[in-house]
This record gives C-alpha cells, sequence and structure tokens, in this order.
C-alpha cells in the first residue's frame, strides 16, 4: 500500500472587477466576481515543494484584470471562456480550466449612475479542457412565493409523521439553478433572459402539489422553451411559512397570518434533461 | 459604595411576520421581522429573579401575529405604533416601549405571485413613553455607484499620508438612513416613496468633491423636499473602487478597470437637521 | 427655518492587521481589526467640499500599520489609546478621536505555530478628546449555557400569554459586554482576564429565576472583583432550547432533547453601575 | 427527444438539535444541525404531483428528535448511520439516504454548565443504500497559521506575473477537511481525535514550498496514522497575509507587520488516497 496523490487542483477565488465601459457621458458597467480553478500536472509541488509548473494564483487575478481591459467584460460565459481558453492554452501542464463568474445586476438611474439589484444573481461557470468545453449558467438568489395555488397531501405516514395534510398553504423558494448549455456558442444575454423567465413563469403557473411537481414544472418549461440548453438542475429551499395559530386569542387564521421559519427548511434537488443529449464533461451539478 | 442597576429593557427581536390580505384572488403581502422592547419598573427581576412585573417576551410575539390579524399590518411606522401603544397602556410598570420593523418588499408577478426585491429594505423604530411619541423612519441595502463626478483632493498630508489626489474616481457607498418624524401622523407611504427618491436624487444629482459633501446633499434634498421630517442620520461606508494597476502589462487604465474592495472602507457618518426643531426623545442614531 | 450640518464623524472601519513579534525562534501573534473615526471641525467638506481639514481615511489606515511597527501592538486598549491621541493632538482641527479593536485570540501550537481560537472576541473602545479620554473594554461571542439551575415563572399573563411556566430549562446566551474603565491606565490584559472571569462565574454561578437575574448577578460580579472598572453593560440574547414534543410518538422528554431556536429570541439589555462613579463622556454603550 | 426527470432527491435540511444527558448532577451535551436527504423512486411527485411515495420532510425532522431521545445522540457518524439505515429499510421506496451532522463543541465550566468552543467544527456524512454504506468524517473551521517556515519561489512566470518571490512568508489556511472510512464501524470518536491531530500535526511540522505541499504532507499524515481511513480531501484556502509596504514612512518591515486579506484567495484543493482502496460509492468530496 502506499499513499499516493490524487485528484487536484488550485486557483484563486473570487477576484472582485468592476469594470466600467465609456460610451461618450454615458457609462456602463460590469460587476463581477471571478474564480478560477486550474488542473494538470501538478504532483511536483504536492510532492517535492517543486513550483516549476505552478503558475501563480496573484497571476490568476492579475490575468482577470488585464483580460478586463484588453477584452473587455461581456457576457459572464463569454469571459469565462477567454480566461479558461487562455491558460489551457498557454500553459502545457495545465490540462483544464474552470473559471466562474458570479454577475451582480445594477439598474441605471442616469448616465453614470447606478443601483445595484438584489433580486438575483447571474452564474456562468465554464470548463475548458484541450479536447472539450463545457459551458454551465445558472441563477442564485431568485426568491419566489406563491400565496395559494399550493397543497401538499396524500404523502406517506408512518410512525413519526404528525404532519396535518393541507389543500391551501404559502409555497416559497430561493431558485438556484444551473443549466448546460449543448454548445460553447450561444446569444449568452438571451439565453440567460429566456431562462429566468421560463423558471419564473414556470413557479408561477405550476398549481402545486409538491415542490418537486413545481421543480419539474420549471426545468421543463426551461427545457421546452430554450433549445440550447441540454438539462437543468434545481436545487430549492422550502421556505416555510407556518400558519400562526391565533385560536388561543379567539381569532380565525384563514390563511393570512404566517411565521416565516428559517431552519429546519426542506430541501428539493432535481435535475429535468433531455433523453437525447450528451453526457456532461464534469459532474456539473455537485 | 454600592452596585446598582442601571438603565435596562428586554424584549423579543426578529420576530418574523407575513402577513396575506386576500382581495378576491387578488392577494397582497407583508414581510416585516418585528423587534419589540420594553422599560419600566423592573427592577425586581433582576435583583431578586420575582418576575411580578415581566410580560414574556413569548408574548410579545403572540402579540405581533394576533395583531396582524386583528389590524392588519399596513405600513410599518403604523403597525410599530399600534403596537408600542399598546404595551406602554396595558401594563403599568412599561413606562416606555421600542418597536422596530424591517420591511421586505416584494414585486407583484401575478395575483398571488411575488419576487423578492433586494435593493432596499424599509426600516421603523418607534418609541413610545406615557407622555412622548417619537417615530424613526430609514432604509438599509440601498447601494448606489457613480461612475464619475467625484473628486477626491486637496486634503491634510501628514506624514503617513500615501494617498494621491484623484479628479475622477468611482463613488459608491450602501446608504444607512434614518430620518425623525415632526409628528406621529403622517402619510408614511408617501413619505418613505419621497424620502428614499429624495435620496437617491441627492447622490446622483451630487458632483461630488468628498462623501461629506454627498452626504449632506442627500440629507439637505430629503429635509428641503419632506416637510415632516425633522433631521436625517447618514451612515456611509465608502465602498472603494481601486484603479488596477496595469501597466506592467503595458496597458493604460483610464478608470477602466477596477477592485472592488471589501476592508478597510471609509465610513461617513453625519446628521442633517433644521435648526429649529425639538429635541429627540432618545439617542435615536446611535 | 434652515438645514445645518449636526453631529457628524467619519474614518477608516475595519482595518486588518496582524503583528508578528519575534523572541528568536519564538513568535507572538497579535490579531486585530481597528476602526478610527475622527470628529472636530468638519463643517466645509460637508458644505462645500473643501477637504482641507480632512485626514484620508487612508491615512488612517497607514497609521495603524506604522503605529504597529514604531510601537508594537500590545494590549487591545493600549494601541487603542496611542492611535486616539495622535489623531488629537497631531491635527488641530480633530476635537475627538474613537478608536476601536476586535482582538481575535490565537492559541500557540510551537514555536511559530498558531490555531485560532473562536470562543469569544476581545474588544476595546477608546475615545479622546483634548481634555478627556474614556476606555470601554468589553468581550462578544461568548456563548455559555446551563443545562438546568434556571426557572421561569410568576411572569404577567396577559390575553396573548400562552407560555406555560417552567421550573427546568436550559438558560443560553451569547454575551454581549462592554466594561467602562474608571481611568485609562490600567493592567489591561489581567483587568480582562478578570472580567471575562467574573463573567462566566457569574453566569455558572446563579441558579436562575429570568435571564435578567443572570445578567445582574453577572454585572455585580465583575464590578465586586475589579476595582477599575466603573459599570457594565450587558446585551444577553436568550437562545431559546425548546423541548421537543415527543408525545405523538409515546416518548417522554424530561429536558433531555431539545430544538435550538433562531429567531426570534428574547434579547436582554442592562447596566450595572456604581452609584458613585463619574458620568460618562460618550451615549457608550449605544 | 422528449424531457425527462434526472437524478433527484429530497430532504429536510439544517435541523437544530440540543441533546442533554444526566448521569445523576453531572450533565452531558450534544449539539448538532443535521442534514436528511432521500433518493429512490420519487418520480411520480415530480411528474403529477402525487405524493403517494413521498415520506414529508417534516417527518425527517420528527425522526432526528425522537431518535435522540430512543438512541441517544452519541457520535455523528453513529447517529447518522441509525438515521440513515432506518429510512431505508422502513421505506421501500427510498434506495438511499444521506445523512449529515455538524457537530459543535462544548467545553465543560461546571457539573451542567457549557461554553461553546468556536476553534472548529467536526462534521460527518454517511450514505446508505440497500446494498452499501459510506462514511465521510471531518472538520471545518479549523484555522492554522506558521508565522514563518514558508516559502514560495521557482513559479511559473508569465507576461500577467508580477508576484516576487519570498523565502519568509505567514502561511494561514482555514481547514475544509473530509475523509472517507474504509468500513462504517470505528472508534468514532478515536478516530476523529486521532485524524484532527495528525492535520495539526501535519500543518505544524512541514516547512512549506507551497501550501499544496503542506495539504500533501497533512493528508499523508492523516492516512500514515489512521489505518481506518481510505482518502482524505482537503480545500484549503490561502489566507493571504500581505507585507505592509513602510518604506513611505522610513519604516522597516522584516516579516512583522502584516495586512490580513479577504478576498481574492489562493484556493488549494486536493485527495491523498491510498492506491489499494475499492471505489468510492459517492462523488463524495464535490
Amino acid at each position: 500500500m502506499s499513499i499516493v496523490l490524487g485528484e487536484n487542483r488550485y486557483g484563486k477565488a473570487e477576484t472582485r472587477l468592476v469594470r466600467v465601459s465609456r460610451d461618450g457621458d454615458t457609462h456602463s458597467l460590469i460587476d463581477f466576481t471571478v474564480g478560477v480553478a486550474l488542473s494538470g500536472d501538478l504532483a511536483a509541488t504536492h510532492l517535492t515543494g517543486d513550483n516549476a509548473g505552478v503558475l501563480p494564483t496573484d497571476t490568476m487575478k492579475n490575468t482577470v484584470y488585464a483580460f478586463a481591459k484588453e477584452h473587455g467584460a461581456g457576457e459572464p460565459e463569454e469571459f469565462a471562456l477567454l480566461l479558461a481558453r487562455h491558460f489551457v492554452t498557454s500553459q502545457p501542464q495545465v490540462r483544464a480550466a474552470r473559471v466562474s463568474v458570479e454577475s451582480f445586476g445594477w439598474e441605471r438611474l442616469g448616465p453614470h449612475s447606478f443601483q445595484r439589484r438584489g433580486d438575483h444573481t447571474r452564474t456562468a461557470v465554464v470548463t475548458v479542457t484541450v479536447e472539450q468545453t463545457e459551458v454551465i449558467s445558472g441563477v442564485t438568489g431568485l426568491t419566489l412565493l406563491n400565496s395559494t395555488a399550493s397543497e401538499f397531501h396524500g404523502f406517506v405516514r408512518d410512525k413519526y409523521t404528525t404532519l396535518p395534510e393541507t389543500t391551501d398553504r404559502i409555497l416559497a423558494t430561493a431558485v438556484d439553478a444551473r443549466w448546460r448549455h449543448l454548445t460553447d456558442d450561444a446569444d449568452w444575454a438571451k439565453s440567460f433572459e429566456g431562462a429566468l423567465d421560463a423558471l419564473i413563469k414556470g413557479f408561477v403557473n405550476t398549481y402545486s402539489h409538491s415542490l418537486q411537481q413545481t421543480l419539474f414544472s420549471m426545468g421543463s418549461h426551461v427545457l421546452r422553451t430554450r433549445d440550447e440548453i441540454a438539462e437543468i438542475r434545481l436545487v430549492l429551499p422550502n421556505k416555510h411559512h407556518y400558519l400562526a395559530d391565533l385560536s388561543p386569542f379567539d381569532l380565525t387564521n384563514d390563511n393570512e397570518v404566517f411565521i416565516a421559519g428559517d431552519r429546519p427548511y426542506g430541501l428539493i434537488e432535481g435535475t429535468v434533461t433531455r433523453d437525447d443529449v450528451p453526457e456532461a464533461l464534469t459532474a456539473w451539478y455537485q
């Protein structure tokens, strides 16, 4: 038996980039948090501390800022592809580069004035190897709520089950979704807006008997409307709203007054996919 | 010398209330985090553990939910006034009640569907004593940025000063503002919308030589446009955006590529007031 | 009626300093987060953007690092006093300086190896004016729990009260305490260790009928054992542990199985003071 | 092409359990956050909202509390195994159960008094299927620092590299480690203490030329000293400490005064394994 090095990667996490573009007096703004992770022939630094194959993580940070100047910072997927390809093609010992981008939205208030939106964060994760490319887009922090049109009943009851059945409840979740593209070339802005819209519509328009049903409906709606997307993974916390018990005060509560709970919470995770898509390059949704 | 009990208060913090109102098929939604703190004749419980004057904090929580049913949950200031008055008038040993509300905004997506906004949180803090009432409204988490129209120069230089002067920089802040009303009766919704609008306009329209100047301009703008407001306190972190040094890569950087910094940050705090307003009841802005 | 500038201050928040001292091969480590806030004659920058009286916050940050080299970074109170005095004496327009320090503890693992402790953070806040000095020490994040020896009954019951009385419950809190010193000269390390020990002993050894009683006991214990301390403010969240209802499963629960709650929580705040101490310089505990 | 349901699971996250055991007057305390996730034959609820195979997540929460009473809550691995086996054996439609536990340490202060430690969190993740069992133990939040005995040089330099080489720097990290056991039966307490000790010793005793080298050394040290462990994954942020530039103030800085940085940070991830261990059941470290 010997002890050996297994899978490994390294990089720079959370490089904070703000890129201003000036079209005369009218400015536009990009606000990204960028992560880079490289893997390849990195045994030497682990085993002996020989860094001859190690590009410093500080250099990755510099490259993010330099590329933002040289190439601009457009769509998150595009910027991530540019960076990932650079590391794989310029460093022979690097066999895969993974670049992730969180993109924070700002609403325009004037020619050079902006207000940060907080209603969702757009994400992109790109993996480039010598042979292949994989593009994952996504959204986090999109919090949705239906105040009715949600039931939950007919479930399994064992000896530890006390939950009453309900035919009217609040359904709320903070959407964490990622989707894999079929190719590495798309109209990324349009694709994201379309997917976001489909997710929201899927949530709003589903009369729900379980959050699982809503999940599948949201995912299906994205795949039906976006041909460029192969599959989608949704992670949906069930943000419980408990009916306040007002009976001790001789008050009724017809689904009007709720206790918004923090922990624990249900957590529903599922993938919706096409039956004919090529396999993913990475364990992309774990 | 003896050891004595000084100022004290107690209450329930962070009660999470969601209130749905149904107008036929069209629902509306209120999402509040409520805090209650009472003070008065509370020496016994501190000195001997005699709780004869202690209304349980659990009761305060119950009262929040019961009042949301009985009286609805309208504007944050109104709901806070209702609760605070209840505790002072119903409990003789209570001499002051302070009720705080954080109100989270949701955007309508459909008759019973909503998306949580994240661009700011509205706040209210109400203090009611037997004789007096004080209403503080506010906003937190409002993040604003001007990508130009900001200079900083002509400052003091001592032996530890290395900062270069600049005539063009990003100015960004996350506004934390609270303002004291002249009376306990106002059109709270209209007042808040007006103050928020004045804060944003004050930021956007000020050509800034210091964040202090912007602060005073924002505060003045609120007082000039809102007669019902006595004074305003602003706490403005200077969210530094450092120019990335691209010269090692033979690249220029004409205020295009910025490093968004986390810590440390400048912190500018100031009150803008009218010269003729009555004194505050509480140390309201500390 | 005119609009005027009220109270204001500005400074640099959250400067992160790590200071290593080398005594041969044996190193020691100081880990501080430092905040500086200055006030004085600052009207010009607010009203006209004239910065002639403004020492940049960047300079305050530089001064923290330079002083750590020149004077070392010893006890938090001492380092804060040094900095605060520097700003008041070197800048004529500055009339008060407030320096706050959070000190993070590290446990020694070897001559130059350390593990970060996480069981509490030591704090100091020093205010220096031309005439006076005030030193506040404190602790945050000290989480204590008694699994018995806590009762709560005999409290007020109104129409919204449903809480059952109990003669055996868990009492748990995360201590946030600050205490004001009588002078600006003390053995700060010994004083802190003594106060911390008194707080812990006060919590552990009090058979409690309310968290208020425990608060007063903790505060009194500090004042009885530490002559150099004038008064102490305690902010104690009641970290509720709810008894899990196991009766549906035909199981008893004799104070064995608890649900640790997040929100809402009771919040108990109180000052314990000596009856003969001089008044505080600042609204120090708000 | 059709749209189909892919991998999915659901469960209850972050159930907060505190379990007190009483041995006469001497109490002991367990503080766990428990997560449950089940997978199996769950298509119906996704596709049609038929919940006939869905055990409510509320029931999972109840089961955690009931099991804590019935079986006690001992070592995290043991409690997780008990729960996971229960769900797989009692629910025919469940084909895999994953139970995760975070265990928070408390230090004894007296027979029934405790202080929460904050220096690390112990973790366990157990996966049980009808045929197999997998146990992963781990630790998070263990923050370690060497103030010397760390170099970094000899690395790749490309056109974006500006980092100077160094032969003396601070090396600091917050250890996030998970390790896979060879069997589902071990002295879990002893195994954890041994692994924790090996991680710390591996960090302290490695003269480091890269954080990768330290990572491999830490992992190897665990495998060499703990026969029951098959492999270990380490995720190590490089908590950068930048040397403060004091030259503008005519001060030297011989590795004494450091700026502790937040973002960005290096992130080093690697697995150390034995060359003869059976394959893992799950993508356990992603």
